[in-house]
């Protein structure tokens, strides 16, 4: 089969700081055997992959970090990421060949999956490749485990760390991967109030005052750096910033948010940074709650898919260009 | 009566950004009347200052602050701090001539307080002189009033903000104002069970990680800046940082702290800015268990006391240099 692997060559420099986006010539193909026979009783899954998520926070996993997780570089290899398929074989009591798996995946043709660790069975599905909104949305709600991770990450930091309250003011940075001229679709098909395009801003503090005239109450923070200080200079007292992902500081670890403390201090500012799995009581919530606006309409979901295992490089390195609209995925095989 | 003015005059460039300590050349004594006799049912007070507190937070109210509360440079007067007084003429019905009061009080011999605004009556002390500790450990447990705000500052953040749990790794910084050489004095005295002083560090991500070999679970800032970065640096996951105080950042706005927040993201760590104000709801527990804490010896008093009004100046100045030893109080008056 052939999988990824990232190549550590990556610019680092000799202070253990990692700086520059990632480059496709990074990662490197390879190609090898799987083996079909798995070994009695070992609990082990072969998973042909069908789709894989392509997630920004998936460069840190890509980094080795010292014991004060400053990132010192790329290590040689690709951790598995979320992924869709199906069942190839199967020593495990839980899962036999042919079931539709949705986990954690290598970012290859096949992952053997060890004690079936990290993976869920979905319904059975039929339909000829659809698009994973077309899973969410009209094939199960067990489907929706697949978003387990990146919707778990927006429901928990929402409800359970900005614990928002009616008529509060929120803000979202990097609401939809790229942003880029899309403020008419923000507002008119996602519901946004008001949309910017930052790389067209000169003074983002400016720009916040601009559109919060009346401040900010709570700050989805996806990017960190000045955008994180911006959010802060213009936030109401006991304001909250949920620190989900770090888009800005990850491809370069001397890029720091600093927000003004004297701020912090006084307008009483919580800034708390978060991680999914920390919010796995409320899962059941989300999936309940997320499947029921969907079939409603009230969300809705936009999706960037490229095709073939080939595009994994550029979907990912495209992240932090900001070439997607809307959350990256890459099909990988048709069945 | 004399009273200190802040005139203005320090340092600032044209980005709008303040920079460098405050300089005693900045203060001015005035000489005016202030006359005895108040207009009937005014409710106001006049208040001889016995004792007033000197805090390195009084300089943000010496600012001005545009509306995103970044410090533009100094206004032309001194807000009214914590101190103690007697009422030498009163119209309001709850105090009368000769009652001990702590509250707001001006840098000067004499308040008019307005509508016995921010002042509460103390019990009755007949001592003469006495230091601010005995005050607190031998008089009253009312006197404890006095420190209201410093006190309540470090019990709210502490139980309120920090939520400390047994066993957990706690990190003061400016634990003292001035630590210098105390470190003895600090470990023996105060009962801690570390203590350096920071300007003999290279490397204070080094050092804390020498003195917290386990890493931090709570710091407790006053400070910001690097010291901010190494703690969070040296901070175990759900780490606490409670932000009291800025020093370093109140007298250079441009100096910021910049905590990792790769390191706020996947240690989930919460940095969170606080008033005393936002803990009145404790305040009561605040006062019982201080008093018995210091009753019982397990809470120690370090008091650093200058003698007289022109002492204000130098008393202020000195706690950006880190020259006191312990909570700065100036004794005004002798009654």
């Amino acid at each position: 089969m052939k999988s990824f692997n990232g190549d550590g060559e990556q610019v680092h420099n000799n202070e253990g700081s990692h700086r520059g986006s990632p480059e496709e010539s990074a990662f490197e193909m390879k190609t090898e055997y799987v083996s079909l026979s798995l070994l009695p009783g070992s609990n082990d899954v072969v998973v042909k992959t069908l789709y894989v998520s392509i997630d920004p926070y998936q460069i840190n996993r890509m980094k080795s970090f010292s014991s004060s997780q400053k990132a010192i570089g790329f290590a040689a290899r690709i951790s598995p990421g979320e992924g869709v398929g199906r069942v190839v074989a199967s020593e495990h009591p839980n899962f036999e060949k042919g079931d539709l798996v949705g986990g954690l995946l290598s970012w290859g043709e096949y992952s053997i999956v060890k004690g079936a660790h990290m993976i869920n069975k979905l319904n059975p599905w039929s339909s000829h490749c659809p698009t994973m909104l077309e899973f969410w949305v009209n094939i199960s709600v067990s489907c929706l485990l697949l978003t387990a991770f990146s919707g778990l990450t927006a429901y928990g930091g929402f409800f359970e760390v900005c614990k928002p309250r009616k008529g509060e003011k929120v803000f979202v940075s990097a609401a939809a991967g790229s942003v880029g001229n899309l403020v008419t679709l923000f507002k008119q098909k996602l519901g946004f109030d008001e949309a910017f395009n930052y790389k067209e801003e000169q003074d983002l503090k400016a720009t916040l005052k601009r559109y919060f005239p009346d401040g900010i109450d709570i700050y989805f923070d996806n990017v960190g750096a000045e955008m994180q200080e911006a959010a802060v200079a213009n936030m109401n007292t006991f304001g909250r910033v949920a620190v989900c992902g770090v888009m800005s500081e990850y491809t370069d670890s001397n890029k720091r948010a600093a927000p003004n403390m004297v701020d912090v201090v006084y307008k009483r500012i919580t800034i708390r940074g978060f991680l999914a799995a920390d919010y796995m009581n409320v899962h059941a919530d989300f999936i309940s709650s997320t499947a029921d606006h969907l079939h409603n309409g009230r969300i809705h979901v936009l999706e960037d898919i490229s095709v073939g295992l080939d595009s994994i490089p550029a979907a990912f390195v495209g992240l932090f260009r900001g070439d997607n609209i809307g959350k990256k995925i890459v099909k990988v095989t048709c069945e």
